[in-house]
């Protein structure tokens, strides 16, 4: 038995109001660390199929990981998952920010929550404690005012709070939760399945110092990450992620004008550049990170923007900015803000209307659809009122709060083949048809297209990639539009290795190939906080653990291997930008898919896991 | 690219005499290491399918690996393989002693040969050069005449000698090659093939310092694998391997007269306390290992054994032992002489024994067909003569030497079903219906059924057991009997772990389970060697690798599923011992296999690797 770990989860059953701790067996912690593969653990046990997401009966579990807390940077990240309802499937989204070690110090590794409470309520936990308290009064409230009456409710403005804004009140399924105002667990819809529980808001407290196995060790490795990082080429603690837009769109792969172009020309005015001299006012950070690559940014006039609520990430830039047609900082800014204030994800909701105003543009959509709003791509205005409306589920935004699907279904007319997203939910803002390999990472992840799941494509292009990338026994980078077997093999690792930084919260920009820590050094690492004597061997097991169970989650909801796909756009050639003409080889692409399921263990024509497979990773519970 | 290992590897063609040095790029190192991996690499590439194994178009290699000649003890290991002639399949067998460090001195990592000389050959190799001369004179001497003229003429007396004796010259299938009269790459009939090509040794000398990437950490891992030694619970340093004769007999798990029975009324008397108690002169020990597990015994009267040609490990005890029904230690140990000094395998030739013995109880061969012998079980006479006549190809021996399916065909009325043989090789001495796990081993086995090439069940039935498997996500013990999926598992697990040690030439009493080697202490003794920053996951890849070009070796020349199966014997019920009436179940091993070949990525029908597991392995130029 390993020896070492001894952690709590924290068990709510909202129904009755119950609460109860479980000591899970060390055992537990070994082959599923934390993350969304510990969420899995008792989504698949527990979560009967076919449930509603938004019923009662779907399961909200937040979960840290072993080394949660811990004094490494990078540690900041947790997971939230359930059944998503933007999708129908296995829902799991990752945050920073500094709820997740608070959780740790107040004694809990993760939170499984059951039931609907018969009136709103939040959750106060504290000191190995919780409870479950009235929210009547915050009901209805924005995100600063649900915060600051907690705090001063409780009497302690260092509790640290995850809640949801009016758009996971109201169920929209593309509503997220946030934590300190600004940092989004943020894609899936879960802020909707914390509203359909009446559940505002989580608030923890906690002292406890954390345990570990070999301090010295901790401490020792701790400081090498510090003092060995250097700022990866694109300077994503100086400049932030949106210091890619400019470069993605000289790459010709900045989606632009709803993934019809690749290369937008106010790239500049809206990237990590411009922001740094223009409105940002803060570098911001999550608990114990050196490389603050978060953004505090302010706007006077003509949008009030407050820096509480942070700054765009690429990725917001790339929704409100590129995808709309809109080169306009500040309005991307406050969209971003109304964002974090309604609690709604910003790569959906930029999608969204991004979506929308194609559909406009091509008649799908007129003013008497939009209430008036001028949609075209490009008009500032009407984007930040389409947030606002998404976020109130007001007339156009109210059916858009429904998901992308439903919205195309409503519209009619073929808006279907501008919709473009994978199991129903949006793509991010990465361009399959210039990094195939990101594209093979949103047809088959369960939980939809994510970027944060899968590395891309330029990592292993290179020969300072590949080096990286060493201890899988990778030797060789591989074209960014290759897409044959040893590209599907690299995939495969690495998708591993995703998957298990997300299991164990660290952040890609602390981690290989952007930070210090090796992939070695997180084996060390793990070592040193629970003692056991674990390797690469078997903490890849639990990235592949992760993706079979999320795999198992989806094929129990009734998805298949044609659920597994991309959206005809990406076949289609890039209307303009440096990579115009270049598209996806459909052939190629399912051949891929077949490789992918043989590599994976799975029956090549159905994707699913086969019981060999599900046995050599200890899930024959799964079979 | 990797950085840190530079190697040569010895080709040699004899058809015309000519011999080459070449310098393999260093992913080839760090895909392939060594031993029968890297051998692999070249008969894979280079030998056509269906060749005659006996012909000049065989390729024999003989390979140590990166880390062989480095100071760490148990590094002593390396592989010869080739087509072999006992099976017709992929034929590899291990030795330790002295000679691979020796040929690392001398530059080389591996020795490639090809063709057949016109005359009597030997190669003599030094100082990263290598000829070819005249063996006319050594042609059909014992090994200690020919050991010592060699370095007669070469002037040194520290030359270290691979050979082969007369059973090799006379291409008996049941053949090995020996290093400094007592080390034995054993089984599946190399030594024939070295006969075959006419060449009589392989003479080695060097003084070249091995070069290590970080020196002050492979002094520090060899002195903690020094300092952290203690003797394993079956004392094998003080008492020998055959120190477990009497404790199988008493688990009942000693293969007793032809596999019939399961414990051995004359155990003790051939164990290694009665050994250590008697015969024992000196514990001998292979280069630079400190656990001293090997014999030298001597005998005067009724059989002359020099301690020059070792003493008999525990398979060579069960061999002319407790499945001939002998309990005359000193009998065989001259057994065991004689095999050393003709160049026989003592696990087939006291196996062929054996079978000829139950033929010879069951009517089957009557004295006419022993040429006068009197085959009963426990003639301690008949056998020894029967192991020179093997040797010398005579009568009956010379129908023995030929192998035990040739040899069972040849009896006639019903002898196949004594044979207890898979895919042509006699079973070792590890009985399956009492550790069903090595049952599995012997079924799937590449070469055959090996003692050398998975673990023994009991390793994990124990939770001390499974404590040393933590680098592999293993926790919980299963039972000896246990062939369920998890067994599967586990088995995997090993099988690719032995394959490691085995590729890197790593012995098993200086690893884990039986030494202070633990796993994750491997992969920085090859970090610090290779200056790689491999991981576990990167050298387990290699041991996978191993177990699939293997794979791939069979199916080139004909092997199908229906091969990986044991003796009917097995799936009978034990006739006596401790276990007696104990049996495999015939379903539940075949839906164990199944498994295996789930689990491996195999087709569950055929047992073909799919395209997509090769792919994975980097191997796509196999399928």
């Amino acid at each position: 038995m390993p020896n070492g770990y001894n952690g709590k989860i924290l068990r709510v059953d909202l129904n009755n109001e119950s609460i109860e701790v479980e000591e899970p067996q060390e055992i537990l912690y070994s082959r599923y660390l934390g993350g969304g593969t510990l969420a899995l653990y008792y989504l698949l046990r527990e979560l009967k199929p076919k449930s509603d997401p938004l019923g009662p009966e779907n399961i909200l579990v937040f979960s840290g990981s072993v080394i949660s807390g811990t004094p490494a940077a990078g540690l900041s990240r947790f997971s939230v998952a359930a059944k998503s309802p933007e999708t129908g499937g296995f829902g799991e989204a990752e945050a920073g920010g500094w709820w997740i070690p608070e959780l740790k110090f107040a004694g809990f590794d993760a939170i499984v929550i059951k039931g609907k409470a018969n009136r709103p309520v939040y959750l106060w936990i504290h000191e190995g404690q919780a409870e479950i308290r009235d929210a009547g009064h915050l009901w209805g409230k924005f995100p600063k005012e649900t915060q600051d009456e907690i705090r001063k409710e409780l009497g302690d403005d260092r509790i640290r709070i995850a809640l949801i804004g009016p758009a996971g009140e109201k169920l929209a399924k593309v509503a997220c939760i946030i934590n300190e105002l600004k940092h989004a667990n943020g894609r899936t819809g879960l802020g909707a399945v914390m509203g359909s529980k009446n559940l505002k808001a989580i608030a923890v407290r906690g002292k406890k110092r954390m345990e570990v196995a070999d301090g010295e060790a901790v401490q020792r490795l701790s400081k090498r990450l510090k003092d060995t990082y250097e700022e990866p080429y694109f300077s994503v603690g100086n400049l932030g992620t949106s210091r890619v837009t400019t470069m993605f769109s000289e790459q010709g792969i900045l989606p632009t004008l709803n993934f019809r172009e690749g290369s937008f020309e106010g790239a500049e005015a809206i990237g990590g550049e411009t922001m740094s001299k223009t409105i940002l006012v803060r570098r911001g950070t999550c608990y114990g990170c050196f490389v603050r690559c978060k953004r505090e940014v302010q706007v006077g006039k003509p949008y009030f923007v407050d820096p509480i609520y942070g700054g765009p990430e690429y990725e917001t830039v790339a929704a409100f900015g590129s995808m709309c047609g809109i080169s306009d900082l500040k309005a991307i800014s406050k969209a971003n803000q109304l964002c974090n204030i309604y609690g709604l994800d910003t790569i959906s909701t930029g999608s969204l209307i991004s979506f929308a105003m194609e559909c406009y543009k091509k008649g799908i959509l007129t003013k008497r659809d939009t209430d008036g709003l001028e949609l075209q791509f490009g008009n500032t205005e009407a984007m930040i009122k389409l947030v606002e409306r998404i976020g109130n589920r007001e007339g156009l935004g109210d059916t858009l709060a429904e998901g992308i699907c439903h919205a195309a279904k409503k519209f009619g007319k073929g808006a279907e083949s501008f919709a473009i997203h994978v199991k129903g939910m949006p793509v991010p803002f990465h361009e399959p048809r210039g990094k195939v390999g990101v594209g093979l990472g949103y047809a088959v992840s369960a939980t939809g297209p994510d970027h944060m799941e899968f590395p891309h494509d330029p990592w292993w292009a290179t020969e300072a990639g590949v080096t990286l990338l060493r201890p899988l026994g990778i030797f060789e980078p591989l074209d960014v539009f290759d897409i044959g077997p040893q590209k599907v093999r690299i995939f495969i690792y690495l998708q591993q290795y995703w998957d298990l930084l997300n299991t164990l919260g660290i952040c890609m920009f602390t981690a290989k190939p952007f930070g210090p820590q090796t992939i070695n050094g997180i084996v060390d690492y793990v070592k040193a906080v629970t003692g056991w004597e674990t390797s690469l061997f078997d903490l890849f097991k639990v990235g592949e653990r992760h993706v079979n169970m999320a795999r198992i989650f989806n094929l129990r909801e009734g998805f298949t291997a044609k659920d597994d796909t991309l959206p005809d756009r990406f076949f289609q050639p890039m209307e303009g930008g440096t990579l115009k003409g270049k598209m996806i080889d459909r052939e190629q692409f399912s051949k891929a898919l077949e490789t992918y399921y043989e590599m994976m263990g799975w029956d090549t024509e159905t994707g699913v896991p086969k019981r060999g497979k599900l046995a050599e990773l200890g899930l024959d519970w799964l079979s």
